[in-house]
């Protein structure tokens, strides 16, 4: 899949590199959209994934709601009601549509949306689109708060993209067809990887988190010190052969390796492999964007859970690394990887250039850190204070980007985080341990 | 809507009454379906419901499994994964094709097949229409066992029309938006009811089932005697009206009124009023297939349970009719009121015509007969006896057809079932008790 | 176990019979609970189970209410609050003391109320038995009304008797000692048991129901006409032997022998044999109330649900009977069996006497007969109203009484019902098939 | 209730702390059930909980399994059965009589084992002090591993006391009747407390973790440098009256004042107050260990989960500690305040004397920190190494201890861990800040 810049005629006099990223941004959302039928952009596979129809109008219910409405003088909506309909989970966004008082629809019965259709849809985007256009000429660069709104609501849609594909990569998986979501020729990666080396790191007072410069989340903040104990950390990812030789080992048959939920998920969810990996005739198939495909045994581990990640390092005598630990790693590292750009939606296995690799894209590196706030944090004010402070509590973080994550959206400071059985994310492992 | 019969070139020298019929059948599932876009036929808003788009495939899987596969002679699926992917729950029928061994997909994820497409159906139902053709044409006159498998499809198609509508409805009424299914205006019935009279019929030995002449289905059979007391039944329907002065009486809030499963069935349903009804500002709304509507206070009361039937009917100082009675009542009494084809998908209020009324059409009628076997009943050898046979068990009968039956689907031995909690049905009251 | 009737001085003056069965039942409660501590009496193992000590209370508290409430002047309860706490599920029985408004408390947490002790409930019981002294001795002779409250109170404690038996024989099993209510030597029955006989009988129009004499529950009135056609009934019950030839046969996993409720059952319930059996190194046991003990082939096949019931007669090509074919068949036959008072609690091999046998006691035999009213039925004003009508949905109606039944409390018309999937009672299969 | 230390005749060669310590411990175990009843032993009223006689066995086969068995030259089990029965989960203590392959029985059925019986649960006590007897005589004197056995194994048994407390408070809480474990009268504590006085805290370079001398858990080990900034700290808990006002401000209904997975357990749990507080008459009382009770206004505020704790703080315009705040405020500090000892099993209210206050005992202070392992942090090897290691995610820290916690038994580095939503404990708040 091309998910190359768009070319678009931006209007002359509005500040330019603002509207270039609006256009792009909102572009690659379409484009991801382009091989997916009404049909497919319907389908919410499980509670915690949403149709891609909802991704698109949710994306676009966020510029209207934090940006044209409080920013844009007489902006008059397509439809009052989508202000209700496509909140996902701001409760501070007064919704007087709303029916029985509810702030917001039930995540669960986002695949029951057929109305407004997709058509629709596309014209629910084309209508914020062009009153942006509006206001990007007009006022964004003589206000700098407006152009952060902007900005956060293009990072905001970026996040929706990596979750877009993998939510239909998850409802392609539960139709029995197994259908492709892009069309490209399978070839096993023939060089081997290199040998995993163990790098080593000082310990002392470090500072973490974001520094400033450019945009950043507001759970990036404050920067602050930490203090690490020396560490070492892996030179590459865990490959799917790695991988395999704990199943072998009976890794998922071994209590005693596993965290003791972990084992509970384990047991409940008959995990005995990642997730989308399937054993036919004697033979490991994964589920890809690209259909089923033998599991690429130099590829990195992908789709497990943290309990897998923790349990596989438990196994080799190792542990997984701090985001501190991990942070200070990445800080100054290119971010070169396989991302969402590429249009491979896979991970690739490691370049053998000696050193650190792969800390960037091709797959999120759980880390074993709780997902906390930074020491003296605060959320911002008003509705966008709930973007990230109320998720602070049962999840991990995960840090790095995947093939899945926009090349621009990520950077060394940044956190992710999910609860720690979730398998559909593309998320794999990054051994640490303490330095010998 | 308009579901007047199409107007089709049918193949001269095939049987042409079933032909006729197949096209007529066929044709009435499409035309229900034009109101909805792709996006609308992929909504499941419940497990015991079905995407539209499922209803289309499954209908035209019953001719190609039953019908075209043993039938014609060098049959050629247009995609064979059709045979596992549009299988109910027939598990007899062979599908080498099914991962897992799973004999027909989970009913609870229909809402996730975004593939094949609506397109993609249409196409599947086109492929057996025109092998379904070439069938009629050679073979049907002269082979009996033929006819009744394509007439035994073409009354299973017409039950699925009629859950397409309920199915859509229900769907409907889970988006926030609450779209109409049909636009047609609101006109309030002005003529009053009849007031409702008991009729009574002597009692002594009867003879109920299907008694040999044109299609029945195997449950209506065989027929046989029952003894049956004198009693008396209800002229007519319970009215909305009448409905709601059990509620304004405290109905839902009176255990010693309900069985004690409905009272669990109350309680943990919360309910207050019938399904689809709202109360907004004081006044009672009604979601209909034409959106939200004042309750029609004359029309008969719609989308109840068994549980409320039965409550309602103790409150009333009555009794639901055994299904024997009503068949004995009905025996002789012409099929006419509200069906499918008017394309009004509500019920209508009784008119004034003296002696029993709204016998058929208009609303499922509650019966107090467990759905059960006639004595000496034999389902059919092979898959088609899972038609019917395996869910004699923990459901009621009900009888009459609805505002979403076809007419000629009907008879007064036709007997419908459906778990005691269930409600998205068009089902409705009609009293009985003991002769005074 | 001995549960020879009590040797007891009753006082002179009173109604000698219904004071003598007083105290007869009472003290065979009391007999059924001496092997258990008071820890064993606290067990609720499931939600539909109880623990001994509530039916001791319960029962106590059905006099109580029912009895001395209302017909004893200047009756003292010994603690007013029991009134509330030992309700099962009489709504209407006011109870001033309920906190929260609740009628009764949550079944499901019968477990946990270890207050009252025991030995407070045991002076529960003491106290109640004193105060129906004093009113037998006065009233009951005269008093037809109050004689057959107490009878009704008997007898509800005589359906208690079994329950108390068939919970504490869950409790037990869930008990990884798998400890011994009774102890008592295995015997392998060593004669074999005759060959299954078809006995026909005549259609024709027939009355059951309780004819008037004697004690009966208001579920087998009124007396009325049925209508069967001729049918054939098995002459004894199914073995184990047999039973375990349709396990042989594959029974357990083809669909096509189970409804479809059924088949749901055994897939969510792993069901693979009876309740209670045991594969221990290839040897197939069964928890009995004498511990784990090899299964004994020639006893009736026991502990299945009505699903396994039926599944098996689909099998064996036949079915099971309706409750009217059972209560023609077992009018006038002597009340012999296998009962309570033998203290065995097991239920035991046919004898080869020829003709029909094991209709009474042993198992109580699944009918096809949904629990529904007999036509012109009416429950009883007041409270005890709900003691059976309410619970006339979703069950299946069981004959003739088990091992666990008192004997003087079964008779050819007594309705005994449960849900399809329940296997806790001493349940079991006779066959039935249409006449050859 | 008095839990002064037991006079005990110690045998004269045996490491006498050792030994002392040992009876004390256990015997508080046995005075804790002295006001319990076979029956209150049974009751286990929620999953996470367990009852009184399993806390008593369970606390036993810790001493049997990882001490007796493996040191005890010739040791033989009173029952071998039990080895298996009363295992927690302990995955890796093999257990050969287990049926079925299970390491352990369920957690949610530990409320059936009625066999065996108190009675003999007592004598299993008795016998492995007697073992222990000969053991301590004998050896741990010589065999400093061994002592570090044994002191574990009282650590473990104190921590069982606090449960068996808190378990068989809630279990009497379910029972209608609201029983009292303890008999004492009610005396609101007349003093005022002083007003909450912000105390700072310079920033820096800290060790946290239990230093090397004493008992302590693998979980506060290793000792390990934390970087802080500046913070302010509560001098004294939240109080009832304090929390009281969070409540009359709409805490509970305000979806901004809560983590998200926090406000889907007050939706859930339709939570508007704490645990056992109860609105009677326009008043509010609480279920104490003594029974029902207006709620003190001055106590600190108890049974919340960490949900509710952070939304206070949120509200109050605070935070809870980091743990590495807490322990670094309390090292230096005296073990003094509220503990089980003192038998009253209720908070006091602070006491008047300015600077920091309630820092142990009391209520379990809830701390922001999830519970992760510690920089360096190896379980043990062996089974023990299931204690802590494998519960490290999904939980938060709790430190101080409360009115429940034997005062022996905790210290500054002392690390208590709970899910969040956990309200049974007695857990309240302590409100930190950014230093001003």
């Amino acid at each position: 899949m091309n998910i190359a810049p768009p070319t678009l005629a931006v209007p002359a006099r509005s500040n330019p590199d603002l509207a270039l990223q609006y256009f792009a941004v909102r572009n690659t959302t379409e484009k991801l959209c382009s091989p997916l039928s009404a049909d497919d952009q319907m389908v919410q596979s499980m509670p915690e994934a949403s149709p891609a129809k909802w991704h698109q109008a949710h994306t676009t219910w966020f510029f209207e709601t934090f940006v044209l409405t409080p920013c844009l003088e007489r902006y008059q909506p397509l439809d009052p009601r989508y202000r209700f309909l496509f909140n996902s989970y701001y409760k501070q966004v007064e919704t007087p549509q709303a029916p029985g008082g509810a702030a917001h629809p039930l995540r669960s019965i986002r695949g029951t949306f057929s109305r407004p259709t997709l058509e629709e849809v596309c014209a629910y985007r084309q209508h914020v689109d062009e009153q942006m256009i509006r206001l990007l000429e007009s006022e964004t660069d003589t206000n700098p708060e407006l152009a952060a709104l902007v900005e956060l609501g293009l990072n905001h849609e970026q996040q929706h993209q990596e979750l877009l594909l993998t939510d239909i990569k998850h409802a392609f998986w539960t139709n029995p067809l197994r259908p492709a979501y892009v069309d490209q020729p399978w070839e096993e990666a023939c060089a081997e990887v290199a040998p995993l080396q163990w790098i080593d790191y000082e310990g002392g007072l470090f500072e973490i988190g974001h520094d400033g410069g450019g945009f950043a989340f507001d759970n990036e903040r404050p920067r602050h010190h930490v203090y690490l104990k020396p560490f070492g950390m892996a030179s590459r990812l865990i490959t799917n052969r790695e991988y395999l030789a704990f199943m072998s080992a009976g890794g998922y048959s071994q209590p005693e390796l596993w965290l003791s939920d972990g084992w509970d998920a384990v047991q409940a969810g008959h995990w005995s492999a990642p997730l989308y990996w399937e054993l036919r005739d004697g033979a490991w198939l994964a589920f890809t964007c690209a259909g089923m495909r033998p599991v690429a045994w130099n590829e990195p581990v992908c789709h497990i859970s943290y309990y897998e990640a923790d349990a596989y390092a438990r196994w080799a005598g190792a542990r997984l690394p701090w985001e501190s630990e991990w942070e200070v790693v990445a800080t100054g590292l290119p971010v070169a990887g396989g991302f969402l750009e590429g249009g491979r939606f896979q991970p690739r296995p490691a370049l053998n250039l000696g050193g650190m690799s792969q800390m960037f894209g091709d797959v999120w590196e759980w880390t074993c850190s709780p997902y906390v706030a930074y020491p003296g944090y605060r959320p911002p004010e008003s509705a966008l204070g709930e973007y990230n402070a109320k998720f602070m509590c049962n999840q991990l973080v995960l840090r790095g980007g995947s093939c899945a994550t926009p090349q621009s959206h990520i950077r060394a400071s940044y956190r992710n985080f999910f609860p720690p059985h979730t398998r559909w994310q593309f998320s794999g492992i990054r051994l640490a341990n303490e330095c010998s």
